[in-house]
């Protein structure tokens, strides 16, 4: 009979619902059961070993105690679950073989057995290229869901035309930085805006933004906005809602697109919350003709491949970097999640779980 | 030597800009200067005996101190204009001749000279069919600006499919009772909401909307809406703003689409209103894939002669109604503009300024 390892899986818990903004006493990280490092036979599962783990914004949706959504709650008491990088010890999955590396989600745990039938895990296999010189944890930023977003909203919900000018906030993000390396590609006039001078600084020297500015240095965004878009803004890449979005709405040239990709400012008001502000211009949407679309990569998954041609190539070709921070050890995970809600992380923001 | 008449010349003259909702008082109706009945020689212009005027709700824009808009504003001490039917009394201009029926922008006046070269006056001669049973003044409202307003923006920006589930508020308005029909022309579920009884009534007796309700009878308009909307919204057709889309927010079907087309609840408010309660909802716009867009009905003229052609025939084949609301004599005019923002009228309000 063949010996199987046996290993105690530590795993990231949610400890109960979250209200608000997640805090990391919301989360545990501890051993759980022990796992067989073993797909069963006949399960069609993988059993893979977690290499990276990526910190996403819409993460806290899943936190809540909220039912309606395009993806469940995660379960209190259980490890979270998020995209990662993983790499297959066992297989009883023919598309899998022990070595490969996977993207998709995953558990947050060292250890996860995946069933790759499962649509919602978004489970692919990477290509890694033989002279790749591209890093592995780079297929979850920039080659994975965050630049896929970038992609594909900048692609297929802003129409992009040649010399427009584009606005993104949270720009020096995992979205963001890419968004803007791809308007300025487009020759677009890009500026971006983010909350300390160092992020402000890398938008302007690394991340080649024409102009950028400090959101929380700006007593008024209106003025701001006016500033650096005299004539107005063609396309804004949405990453925050709130008051940038409401004063963005004050600056927006005739047939403008907004892409709502996210709304860090809001997401974790409840809906009826009445202490909120809300956005009070969005009548200027109606003689401006302005378009808001809201989106999810995940209906944009036909583009993938070309997606992964074009940005493989633009990195090769040295047309644009990226910028991540990694923290290591899966001790770090909750704190690095909770830190994407207050800024903490610049760039794209990851934990790595493992060597590879 | 020819003789000319000379008349005194009534007018609605804007007293001075308004801030808020306009008021009656806002308004004077007096005799302005005497006009000649002549189109002088060399003016390219047309002199109008004006025949009916056309209330709406943009023309509150027009009375604002703010001149960043797609129209000018109104000149406080002089008389105001907006969409008309005149007759042509004198031509210097070879387009028009003595008695053709014209459409556009005219002054709030008994007799008005224009110039057709202006484009922003959107004149047009009127074509009027041998057989036609349709009132001259319909032109003004379901062939005119707020019917081709519903067309455009029902088939332009809602993209209607057969069987999809459409929600109309201030249904029963000028805009809103033909979009309801077109929708119902369409195949679609089609429920509107109004601000009395006597409309909601009209809304499913006579205008054919498959539900109606009264907003101010609904403590909690997102409840109402899932009463008529279980499995929610495809198309909005928003008319109102506030919070009516707030609550249409939570209740649209993924992929769906709203038409800002005017916001009465809002629209009054400076841009910078703090009093103002905003939309709370628009993250929901993001896991929904919903997507907002703003529009006016200028940048579809090239289809209006298509709008004329369906609605024409629609109407000759009984297949859509429309509802007028007409009021007699210049004097009556400022009230019946103010009466727009407190739901008085009934349908499309029309101020008959001299018989035909």
């Amino acid at each position: 009979m063949e010996e199987v390892a046996v290993v105690e899986n530590k795993q990231v818990i949610l400890k109960q619902y979250v209200d608000g903004i997640p805090k990391e006493t919301d989360m545990d990280v501890k051993l759980g059961d022990k796992i067989k490092l073993k797909a069963p036979k006949g399960s069609s599962c993988i059993l893979v070993k977690n290499l990276y783990l990526s910190c996403d914004p819409y993460m806290r949706g899943r936190m809540r105690d909220f039912h309606g959504s395009y993806l469940p709650p995660f379960v209190p008491g259980q490890r979270i679950e998020g995209f990662g990088l993983a790499k297959v010890i066992d297989s009883d999955d023919a598309n899998y073989k022990p070595d490969d590396i996977i993207s998709g989600i995953t558990g947050w745990e060292e250890y996860s057995l995946l069933r790759s039938s499962n649509e919602q895990l978004q489970l692919r296999k990477v290509q890694l290229d033989d002279d790749d010189d591209i890093p592995l944890s780079y297929h979850l930023g920039l080659l994975g869901m965050a630049g896929f977003t970038a992609y594909a909203g900048f692609n297929e919900i802003c129409s992009p035309k040649k010399a427009e000018s584009v606005f993104v906030s949270a720009a020096s993000g995992a979205v963001g930085q890419l968004v803007g390396q791809l308007a300025k590609l487009h020759g677009c006039y890009v500026v971006g805006s983010a909350g300390t001078k160092q992020k402000v600084d890398l938008l302007k020297s690394k991340l080649g933004f024409d102009e950028a500015f400090n959101y929380k240095e700006e007593a008024d965004l209106d003025a701001a906005l006016k500033r650096y878009f005299p004539e107005g803004i063609n396309i804004y890449f949405d990453n925050v809602g709130g008051t940038m979005l409401d004063a963005v709405l004050l600056n927006m040239k005739v047939r403008g697109r907004i892409a709502l990709c996210g709304m860090v400012s809001l997401q974790s008001l409840s809906s009826s919350s009445s202490s909120s502000q809300g956005i009070n211009n969005l009548y200027n949407a109606i003689p401006k003709r302005v378009r808001l679309e809201g989106f999810l990569q995940s209906d944009y998954l036909h583009v993938f491949p070309q997606f992964l041609e074009h940005v493989k190539g633009y990195y090769k070709e040295k047309k644009i970097v990226y910028v991540e921070d990694m923290c290591e050890g899966l001790e770090q995970a909750p704190g690095a999640l909770v830190g994407l809600f207050s800024g903490k992380n610049i760039g794209k923001q990851i934990v790595q779980v493992a060597e590879e």
